[in-house]
């Protein structure tokens, strides 16, 4: 089906049935529309965590907006962003690049050294600033490929970033935890949004033609 | 065609044949997919602004990374946020939902209550740094939208953000300029992108499974 109406199928999920897995297939389409999100200079400055045991998740609530929400899907998705840029990480990438499109090393240096010089200007909570930001691009994409399997998902910010770095042991990997995206299938006795209309601005006020 | 397909063919174009203009039909959709864009309790905070004008752009390219793209693509779409939340604007928002769903008025107010005391906790940087994230899910579904289309398109944060928001006086609307996307056609004598093999990192590395 096509992008549009997938986007009308969705909602972000509030009751999921406990007893309902996603398939490994369907996992590693969604995570393959996550990893092919566009990010500023192609730095795909994140990563995502799938959380799968029933313990981790359980730990993971604990100041959650909506725990059960949390408990009762069948997976969790974190996605973490760099907690600062570096020169190093911007190498790697670039080295990566290079490798796979059988370039010269140092064929985009004269780029990579710019991108470097406005990066060692600023802060590393700038830096996060950015890297979170890219983060949703791919937030974004998962969610529509879900919903083109007809996996229902539910994007979450409400939860203790503090907990989930820390339970996750992200710190160690130069992550921070950004948003979560639960996937799963919806229980229709418990989600609520099922039956109601989805509802957006209007297009005369959401868009400024210039 | 499925997600996947279409977010392998895309690239970030950086040359557009000048002469080719995306549609009004096929602009609408992709100005459909970034209005159904999830947002963080469905506040939509952003708009998106409409270049078609060509003085307009011109003008807007002062201070751009790559000006020529911006001057040669069909549209530009500048996505662009609140600059603070208000228990008005949550009201609003709000209002319109029990409409449509012909629920009483004050239906969310137990909801809304919760989000009017976060946001009033929070200076307008941290309302800003939230809003502009959200407009990055809207970036990333109005890209493929693209993409389905056959539409080229290139997300662009290398602007002035000053110039852009002056130029089109965001600061009146309580707006701020995050980021743009140019829509066109691809001219393949200056597109160097289009010959080149997509890179990503590997998904072992990109995934880390719990």
């Amino acid at each position: 089906m096509a992008l549009l109406e997938n986007l009308k199928w969705r909602h972000a999920v509030k009751g999921y049935d406990a007893t309902q897995k996603v398939s490994t297939e369907d996992l590693n389409k969604i995570l393959e529309a996550a990893r092919l999100a566009p990010t500023s200079s192609g730095l795909q400055p994140f990563r995502v965590i799938v959380v799968e045991n029933q313990d981790l998740k359980n730990r993971m609530v604990e100041g959650a907006l909506n725990p059960e929400v949390m408990r009762d899907c069948s997976h969790v998705l974190v996605f973490a962003a760099w907690d600062q840029y570096s020169d190093a990480k911007i190498d790697k990438v670039y080295d990566h690049h290079t490798d796979v499109r059988d370039l010269p090393q140092g064929r985009f240096s004269s780029y990579t050294d710019k991108i470097k010089a406005i990066y060692s200007a600023q802060t590393p909570e700038q830096h996060f600033a950015h890297t979170a930001r890219q983060t949703y691009i791919a937030l974004g994409l998962a969610m529509a490929q879900a919903a083109e399997l007809k996996v229902d998902s539910t994007p979450a910010e409400g939860f203790s970033n503090e907990k989930v770095d820390e339970i996750l042991e992200l710190a160690e990997r130069g992550l921070k935890s950004v948003s979560l995206l639960y996937l799963g299938y919806r229980n229709p006795q418990t989600d609520y949004l099922a039956t109601m209309k989805k509802v957006r601005i209007p297009m005369e006020e959401f868009v400024i033609r210039k």
